[in-house]
Parts: structure tokens; sequence; C-alpha cells
């Protein structure tokens, strides 16, 4: 299941990114599995990786490798995450950076690597080394979609975002895909992101941005709250629009920042749209807090609740579950008759109990949305936060009961 | 669902304790929905409560009562759990007390409510008014099974556990009931659990066992992690019993002790075992950690994450999602290449990675199993932490999606 449309938009090219797509049967004979990013030697690369400690063995070499050079290509696979695989997953995720260097005539250092899927599975070296130099001998502009496709795993659907902006005269393009379904509550990064402009970034700009707009974004998503061991999230700037660079003191940064911000969180709520088992795309607000921390906690509370996300699943307006998540929430000295609870325009809690006025066909109508917003003023401060999941269906428990059979 | 029998014990009468049971109709005409506790005048009551700020009318009520007289009565009803009733739910609870005091000639100060249910609707309070007087007039010694039945609400079978200790020549018997399926993860306390005694337990001493044995018992489960509102675990000292005063420095302490702890054992892992939707049984167990806040954190970590949970589910021996929860777990300065993860006797994780000795067949091996425990050894420290919980199945989803209809 999923919630809405959910249709690709229309891509628009990126110049200096080109995108290769191939096969190398990881995890099925002829399925997409594998997608390169090739970037033109003017291009930055900034990026943030999933904080589970577990981190897979990918994500610990792109982090070495952004370090030391610009990279020139991105490589992902899915099928297998060669995460929890110990000193050969570092030695095999080597082993594709050098595969896919060679073919390409760079330094194994250039090149970043991804991988999605299963836990614990040696990667399958030999397969992903005898595919890769077809993929980087056919790259092209024009490959978003098919690439949105290359990197899904348990997703039902592509994901990607695009959009275009006027900086003073010149235009910019950004685009931008991402992955994932389960194992969703991202610390740092999303389960996988790529967001690429052709505007030029001044590299302190773009590090920042990738740090920002991924905490406004893919890090206020969650599914299940489970922390991905390979979360990343890519932001490429390739530099070559006709246009000035981008500095922390430009004019233009603000709008630039805008465009790219709504391509973070496109992807990011198309993410938990695309939940496993997802029947409803949930809002949850908390405003009035005295500190981000509280705000944050009372919001991912609700979202982790079972009890709240299986009344989501069963449209039943059951606010006392809501009520009671932010009760254990642990915010010290909560003031219970000061707080108030709303279901979309709805006030449910309103002097420590059932709003006056809240009736069950008021709340009825809008559980039975699609999209729904839980919102929680705790009138204690002026920090706002938002945070946004799904439901807790059957499908849930199906997929991930029979995710490896 | 539930896992193992789950029949109830042979109940050893508790002079001194009384039982009445009654129906009121709160939720269902003829359903047995109201208990009595009728305690001798000479007993000491101590309890904990749950720590969910918007703790029910009726814990309000029994901390203030037990604050200010030693209770001669416990008035339990189920159907309506009198929380999130804001100031008209205080009212209903004290009239509720005030009608059972009047009709047992006690001060309605000497009457702890404790009620569990829906949250947010109106309490009954006519209906539960009625029925008292044939209650109260009606208690006895050897009613602990019927009770044991008449405080349940979604659970599929009573919970009840009973022992006697020799203490220097003396027998003390010890009685308790308990229930609860869902939301739960106590927090200071269990959905609601009554532990009798005839010992002649000192007042200090009860309030340090009731605390303290109910942090090594009922805060050591969760189900869904979600904390209720109601939560309440009362112990009882009738003081009946032909042997000399308990105190903390009594000889006799330890024996008892070690009794009373049993039986709040029984009685918690009973909450676990009736799990909503339960089909295992699972005790994660967490070794050589720096402190026991990192202890409990990688625990409920492990205890909460829906994807160990839904593999529990399919008995799918999926370590690398047990190995994602304890790298999201927040420990800071993890060793990954030092510790190690058990699934019973089979090492799943060393050195960063899948044991060298693991095999599928292993793991499957245990999985299968109805009783299962996970043990995470840090290697970091002296600490050692268990917690107790369940799988996480299609029948969840469906109890919790029904609840109300």
């Amino acid at each position: 299941m999923a919630v809405g449309p959910g249709t690709l938009p229309e891509f628009f090219p990126i110049p200096g990114v080109r995108l290769g797509i191939g096969s190398a049967g990881i995890k099925k004979p002829g399925r997409k599995d594998l997608v390169v990013f090739e970037l033109a030697p003017e291009s930055r690369v900034a990026g943030i990786f999933t904080q589970n400690q577990f981190c897979a063995a990918p994500v610990n070499v792109s982090r070495q490798h952004l370090a030391q050079r610009a990279p020139r290509y991105l490589l992902i696979n899915t099928g297998n995450a060669n995460a929890g695989t110990g000193e050969q997953g570092m030695k095999d995720a080597l082993s594709c950076c050098q595969a896919l260097a060679s073919a390409a005539g760079v330094d194994a250092t250039e090149v970043l690597p991804f991988s999605t899927g299963v836990i614990g599975e040696p990667l399958p070296v030999d397969k992903i080394v005898s595919a890769l130099p077809a993929v980087v001998a056919d790259t092209d502009m024009g490959r978003w979609a098919e690439a949105a496709s290359g990197i899904m795993t348990t997703d039902t659907r592509p994901k990607g975002a695009s959009c275009q902006v006027n900086l003073d005269g010149h235009t910019v393009s950004i685009s931008g895909i991402s992955k994932g379904a389960g194992m969703i509550r991202p610390n740092m990064a999303t389960m996988l992101g790529f967001i690429a402009t052709d505007a030029n970034i001044a590299p302190d700009v773009l590090t920042a941005l990738a740090s920002e707009l991924g905490e406004e974004s893919f890090n206020r998503i969650t599914i299940d709250g489970d922390t991905s061991t390979n979360d990343a999230c890519m932001l490429i700037a390739s530099g070559q629009y006709s246009g000035p660079e981008i500095t922390s003191d430009s004019p233009l940064l603000p709008t630039l920042r805008a465009a790219l911000k709504q391509v973070y969180l496109d992807l990011a709520h198309a993410i938990v749209r695309d939940g496993e088992g997802a029947t409803k795309f949930v809002t949850i607000e908390v405003s009035q807090a005295a500190s981000q921390q509280e705000a944050l906690d009372v919001a991912y509370t609700v979202a982790h609740s079972p009890l709240v996300k299986t009344a989501l699943f069963a449209s039943d307006p059951n606010w006392g579950r809501i009520l009671a998540a932010v009760g254990r929430a642990g915010v010290a000295g909560l003031d219970l008759n000061a707080l108030e609870i709303y279901l979309g325009d709805v006030c449910l809690v309103r002097n420590g109990g059932r709003a006056d006025d809240y009736s069950e066909e008021r709340g009825q109508a809008v559980m039975d949305r699609e999209e729904i917003t839980i919102a929680i003023d705790l009138k204690r401060g002026a920090v706002m936060e938002r945070v946004w999941t799904c439901d807790f269906s059957h499908d849930y428990v199906t997929i991930n009961a029979e995710y490896r059979t």
C-alpha cells in the first residue's frame, strides 16, 4: 500500500551529472540493481550519513573518500547492504570502488559507494565488478527516472523531485531521488537520497545546506523508528550553470535554499507515503514547546506509538491513545489543563480532558481522510517542530515477517 | 494468542484479606467488572503508580488517600479507565469511594480506587454505586481466582501467583493477581497488580519492597512501549501471621523478599505471555554494560524495534535487525569488534559481523522456540539488566485496530 498518487515528476537534467543504470543480479537476476552517478570535475559534493554505530562498510568508505577528494562517481547497489560484514565488508566496498575507478580512469578515492538491502550477507563483489564497465560506458543526463527505480528495495514506487529556480536571470535546475520504505527513522540522513543541482555553490555553503536541509526534512520522518545502518543523503552541485558562485552572504542563497528545501521535503515525504503498509500520511505538529528537544520528544513518542499507529490504520479517532502518548513523552511539568490536542481542525483535548465541543462524528470525519495532522499545543514556549509518519497496518507485519522469504 | 499454559495457581488465602466480586454492567451487562479488597485494620499497604503525566483520576485519588490513612478497602473497576476525564473524573472517583465507604462503615479516605478500560469516557458512577453494597456484603478469603478474572480487560486469561514461605517456624502466605495485555510499558508500575501477604512488615520496609520489587519485575516488561495512564501495583501486608514484625535489619527479610520477588516476577511475566497477539516470550539480557541506563537503553531499543518484533513473530533469525537496533540505541563509544550478540546459546555477532560459527540452521532452531533469549554482551562494564517482551503479530494490529468497535 502507499498514500497518494506517487507519480514521478518530469526530471530536469542537471548539466554535469550523468547517470548509468545496470544489472548485476545481486538478489534477483535481471533486476536493475546498480546505479552510477558520473559527476563533472568541477562538481562539489556534501553529504550526511547514518548515526547508527553499526554503520555499513560503504558508509565508512564514503565518509573517508569524501574527506580526501572531490568525488567523480557515486556507486549505488541494492539487494545487499554490506552491513554487519566486518573487515571483509570494508575490503568488498573498496574493491567495488577500485573496479569502477579502473573502468572510468579515475582514482578509487574519487568513488563514493552506497549499498542498501539485507544486512549481514557478504557483498557479491564479482557480480558487481563484472557489471560495472558496461554501466560506466553508458551514462546519460536523462536517466533520472530509471535511476529512481534502480535504487528501490521494498519501495513500491520510485521517488523523485525536480524543479527549476531563477537566480538573478540564470535558470538553475534541481533534481533528486530517494528510496526507503522500512527501517526508517533517519538520524542525520535518510535511507538513500541524492539531490543534484547545476548551481555553483561554495563548499562551506554546500556542507551547511546538506546538513540543515537533511535535518529539516529526512530527519523529521519516521516509519517504524528503526534507524538504518546504511542511511546516506548526498547533495551534488555540478557548478555547470552560468551564474555566480553562491556564497554564504549571497543574496541568491535564500531563493536557492528554498527551492532545494522543497525538493528535500518532497523526497522525504515520498518515503513516508510509501512506508511499508502505509495507508495514511500523518503530520505531527508540536507547537509552543519550551525547547526543540521536548517538541521532538513529544512528536516522536506519538509518531512511534503502536497504539496511535494502529488507531490511524483503523481510522479510529481513539484520542485517548494520543493523550496517553503525550503523557509518557517525558516532558517534565506539563500543564495538562493548558495543553491542547487537535486532530486536523478538531480539538480533542482541552482542560485536561475531552474538549467540550468534541464529537465522535467530527473526529471520525478527520480520521477518514488519507492525510491527517495531529497537532499538540504544549502552551509552554515558542518552539514548533513537525514530524511526518504513517500508520501501522497488517501489511507492515506481513512485509517484515516475510522479508527474507 | 498467548504464550505458555497460563493456568492459575492454587491461591493460598491471606488472613486479613477478603475479596468481593460484582457486576455493574459498566461495558457489558452481566460481566464481572468490580473487585473489592477488604483489609483487616492492622493491614499496611504500599504501592507504586504510573508516571504517565496524564495519569487517571483514580491514580491521583489513590495517591492522596494512601498518604492520609491506612486503607481498609481497594475498589477496582474494569471497562472504563476514568482517564482523560478532567475535574469530573476526580469527582466520579471520589463518589465511588464514598459509596463503598458508606456501605462498609469506613471513611472515604480509607478506600483506594483503581480503574482500567477505555480512556476518555465518563465513568458510569451510578452503575458502580448501585452495585457496590452487594459486593461489600459478600466478601470472602477464597475468591482470588474470581478476582483475577474480575480485573481482566483485553487479557485472554487471568493472571495470578501464590506461594508460602517459612519464616523461622512461621508459615507466611503470599498471593497476587495482575492484569494487562496492551498499552504495556510500565513506568514505576504495571497495568494493575495486587500482591498480599499475611506477614507483618514494618512500614518503611513495605514501602521499600513495593518500590524495589516493582522496579525489578513490572518495570522490566514491555509489550508495545505504551505506558498506560492507569498503572498501579499495590503490596498489602495484613500482619495476621503469628511471627515477628519484619524490619529492615530482620534476618528473615531476605527470605521473605525472595518469595515476594518470585510472585512479582510471575505476575509480570504473565502479562508479557498474554501480550496482545503474543506468540513468543522473549527475554532480552544486556550484560557487561557500563551503566544501568545504557543497559536498559539497549534492551528497550531491541525490545521495541518493530523489525525485531516482526522477525520474532515470523521465527526469522534476521540477526541484522538486532544488530541495527543495538547500533541505534544511543550508547556512545560502543566497541563493535568487542561486543557479542547471542540468540539463545547461538552467537550471532562477533568481531563486528556475523560470528564465524553461526549458521542459519542454528539460528532457526532457536527462533522456532516459543521462549527465546536475546543476549547482548557489551563488554564495557559490570552492569547486567533483563527486560521481557513479546513479538509483534497480525493479531496485535487486529486487536488494536478494532479495540473500540
